[in-house]
């Protein structure tokens, strides 16, 4: 066994493990310069010859990876998706009170809305994808959409926020942010993490008219 | 003069009013029938027939009124424009505090969006337009956000609101208010009037965390 380990490491040839990585890594270049370029130039426009020749490569060759420009634009959604899901995981643990940890996921959950997966999320209508797709992406909006929930529903029941119609709340909070995938430009005045920080205050603070004091 | 408008009256053929007073009609029928579709299907799986076929008519007739798909589209984009205009000016005129005013454009301009044309600005992307027409539409959407931001700063200046950032201020409201325009379902538990109430409301007193009390 240490020997065949051995072999393959002096081997010039790549070793399953070696190919595995190397596959996934190109997977992900071109997941990189689809997301990129659907942000930029939306889905419709993004031609997947677009995407080749910006890597380089031919068109047969993304197609080794995916089988449609769809398959490409689901595994963006996916790979955004992946990322709220351990920033609530990460957030979760930590001992804190419920508007803490509500306050720090909104944060992060913004952060990653100016990146290119999470503005997938935010930025492309999935009314153009087939029917399991739109399902298979919608199923996850809706999962992060009940954990946001139940962040309100702790913070209010831990007393950390008042009381608030959780669904309505939620709606208003999450369509605020995902403004943000749509619109938060890298040559901004304000960096991801500041913008982060000043919509969820907004959104914490409100705009405060005397009459709800 | 008296005779003329009496025979055109009398007469069953009809006048240049008529004439353009039905052509107005055929098409607004046109817009209306496709803003429904593209909010419900959207913009890019519309075609112009399934328009046609939903009017009964063929698709030459179709574009006997607009030049192509996309005429029509930014036909849709200003007509909900000019709604949240009039909403504008409407609301400007009474004597009331800034906050007041505020709120009311907030509340219309809410409730525009769960209306089909309202519906277009929010939800259909204008990466699929020509640069032209995603001029035009870009324009009237930074002439309302200019606006909004105006009402912000009247608000503040005359007290009826605290001091905020008037740029992240009207982001984080917009953005949400136009998820009302994304998401609004009218087989909902609540009429347009109560979402629109509801999210301004939310948006108003903020989530309310103590650390900004």
């Amino acid at each position: 066994m240490r020997q065949s380990i051995m072999t393959a490491r002096a081997s010039p040839f790549p070793s399953a493990e070696d190919k595995d990585r190397e596959r996934q890594m190109k997977r992900e270049a071109v997941m990189r310069t689809a997301a990129s370029m659907f942000c930029e130039r939306g889905y419709t426009a993004t031609q997947m010859s677009d995407v080749a020749s910006e890597l380089g490569v031919t068109k047969p060759t993304i197609y080794y990876y995916f089988k449609n420009k769809e398959d490409v634009l689901v595994a963006c959604f996916e790979a955004g998706f992946e990322m709220i899901q351990s920033t609530l995981n990460r957030e979760g643990e930590a001992a804190k009170t419920g508007a803490e940890r509500l306050h720090d996921v909104l944060v992060a959950y913004s952060e990653i809305l100016t990146q290119d997966y999470g503005k997938c999320t935010a930025r492309i209508s999935t009314a153009d994808l087939s029917e399991e797709s739109r399902e298979r992406v919608s199923q996850q909006k809706r999962r992060f959409d009940d954990q946001v929930r139940s962040l309100f529903r702790d913070a209010v029941e831990d007393g950390s926020i008042p009381p608030c119609d959780i669904k309505i709340a939620t709606f208003t909070v999450l369509s605020s942010l995902n403004g943000i995938g749509r619109w938060y430009k890298p040559d901004g005045d304000l960096s991801p993490e500041q913008v982060a920080q000043a919509v969820v205050d907004q959104l914490f603070k409100g705009i405060g008219w005397p009459r709800h004091a």
